[in-house]
This record gives C-alpha cells, sequence and structure tokens, in this order.
C-alpha cells in the first residue's frame, strides 16, 4: 500500500474541486482489524498474499454491533469490506511502475480511490458473538484497520470463476 | 428490499445510542445507477434474480471521475459498491418471514445494515470512458441508487465456487 502516501510520475490528480472527499454519505466503523502488526511496506498487498503467508486475522466487532453476527458461522466464507483510512481519496490514475501507461483506479484493486473501501473474501474460522470476534484465514488488511461491513459469501452470486482479467 | 421501510415482529433495533449513523468515514458519490424504473417491491430482491430477468442496466459515473475507468474494459466482470440510500440502518437482527429466530444482519444480504453499501458481481458489457457509461449484463440496484466504488473482479482471489451456504 505504498500508494497512499507518493505521488509518482504518471499519476494523476482529481480536478482540484473533487479531490476532498465530499459528505454524500456517512460511515460507521462497526469494528476492527487485528492481524500481525506490519508496516504498509511489510504488509501483505492483497488477499492473495495474504493467504499464501497464512496471515491470520480477527475482525473485533463492537459491542453494539454484535448481535449483527448470529447466523453468519453457517457460512464458510465472508466478505469483508474496510475503510482504507489512511489512503489517497485525490488521484484517479496510478501509473504503476514500469508501466506504460497509467490505469484508472476503478480498474484497480489499490486502496488509492475516492472511497477507499477493501474487499476481503475470506474463509471464517470461528464466530464469537459474546466476544465480537471473527476469527478468518488470512486478511489483508492492516492491524487496526477499521470494518465498514461483514457479508456472507455467496458463490451462487459472488463466485465467477471464469471470469476474464487482462 | 420492503425491509427497507417497515420494522416487523422479531426484528432488533440497536441500542439507542446507536441508531442514527455515526460520521466515522465520508463518502462520495462517484456515479449512480440507472435501471428500469421500478418501486422497490417489484425490483429485482437480488443480483440472481436480476440476471434471470436479464435486467440490464448502466452505471453513469460522474465527470470528475471518468478517468478512473481507464483499463477497465479489459475484464469481463467488476464489483459494484452501491450505496443503498433508503435502507434502514437501525436494525441489527431481522426475522424473515417463516423464521423462528432472528437472523444478525451481517449474516444477511438485505440492504437493511449498519452502512448500507452493496455488492454486486456483474458482467461487463462496454465502458465508454468519455461518456462516463458502464453497461452491465444485470443489475439489482433501483434506478437512481448511488454508487461509491467500482473494482476490477479477480476469480483468482474473488471466486470461491465451492464456499459453504446453509
Amino acid at each position: 500500500m505504498s500508494e497512499t502516501t507518493t505521488i509518482r510520475p504518471g499519476d494523476v490528480l482529481l480536478p482540484e474541486g473533487a479531490r476532498r472527499p465530499r459528505t454524500d454519505a456517512q460511515l460507521t466503523f462497526v469494528g476492527v482489524t487485528r492481524s500481525t502488526p506490519e508496516t504498509q511496506q511489510s504488509a501483505p498487498k492483497n488477499i492473495g498474499e495474504a493467504r499464501n503467508r497464512r496471515r491470520p486475522g480477527t475482525i473485533e466487532v463492537a459491542p453494539e454491533f454484535r448481535q449483527g453476527l448470529a447466523g453468519l458461522a453457517r457460512y464458510s466464507h465472508i466478505v469483508v469490506l474496510g475503510f482504507l483510512h489512511e489512503a489517497r481519496r485525490d488521484l484517479i490514475q496510478i501509473t504503476r511502475p514500469g508501466a506504460e501507461a497509467p490505469t484508472g483506479v476503478f480498474a484497480l484493486r489499490s486502496p488509492v480511490r475516492p472511497n477507499p473501501i477493501s474487499l476481503s473474501v475470506v474463509r471464517l474460522l470461528s464466530v464469537d458473538i459474546e466476544r465480537g470476534l471473527v476469527e478468518v484465514d488470512a486478511i489483508d488488511l492492516l492491524d487496526g484497520t477499521p470494518i465498514v461491513d461483514i457479508k456472507p459469501y455467496r458463490p451462487g452470486v459472488d463466485a465467477v470463476p471464469d471470469a476474464v482479467v487482462p
């Protein structure tokens, strides 16, 4: 997530009037990520890398939202939406090292985007409703990353194994 | 999405102090959904139903964010995150009609949740960067639903075809 701090040659900023987040809607943090403390440089760049490194994590759900976990343990996988509160929100195109042309942030999974919401599909290990603890097999979020939503993963609508990537 | 307006017997409200969204973070709407105008009652309940009904849709990206679409057309599928601005945010458990016990909102794909962010995996039909138009094969969002993010779908990390559901 080193893109979060530095603008590199070829990166494209949003127009001046659009660089500050608007307040079209408000988010409530419902929990926080607990994972191996690491820097943005050493942390896994994506959930695939987190899985390969077998880097487990726990989501600590705040007391007032814990009842929302009832029934979750029946699923094998969940979708975790985090809020990457340290990521830049003022870039609209990023030039990857070695790339010829910049790529739009909506065509990247980079944390850098107008709304830095992360999406991780993870395997559920355990759910402790009373303590608000959701253990998952791997997580690509920094320790302390706020969580905004948890959803059950439904392969019937969420899995497209033959989707094409460049 | 009829849950958005009515509290039914067995539904559980958040504790009184947690019923209003906090302002832990702010969202910028980057676009808007264009789909067949329908009511919440007649609209598809989920993306699976939208696909079966072959209900196409278009995301209109606002002018300042259109450069973010560069490179997206190389993917066959995308993830669309919408903001269900009309959904209730003060319920933490919902009792489905006929169900014995309430289910936590984090174990449901209902729009009713503390942060009503929708997640739809959809097939990309076309991308017109200049006009900011992203055509998709099916969409379960009401016409006019704000969009907060578009991400490329990567089956290597996003597809878990053998995930277990109850």
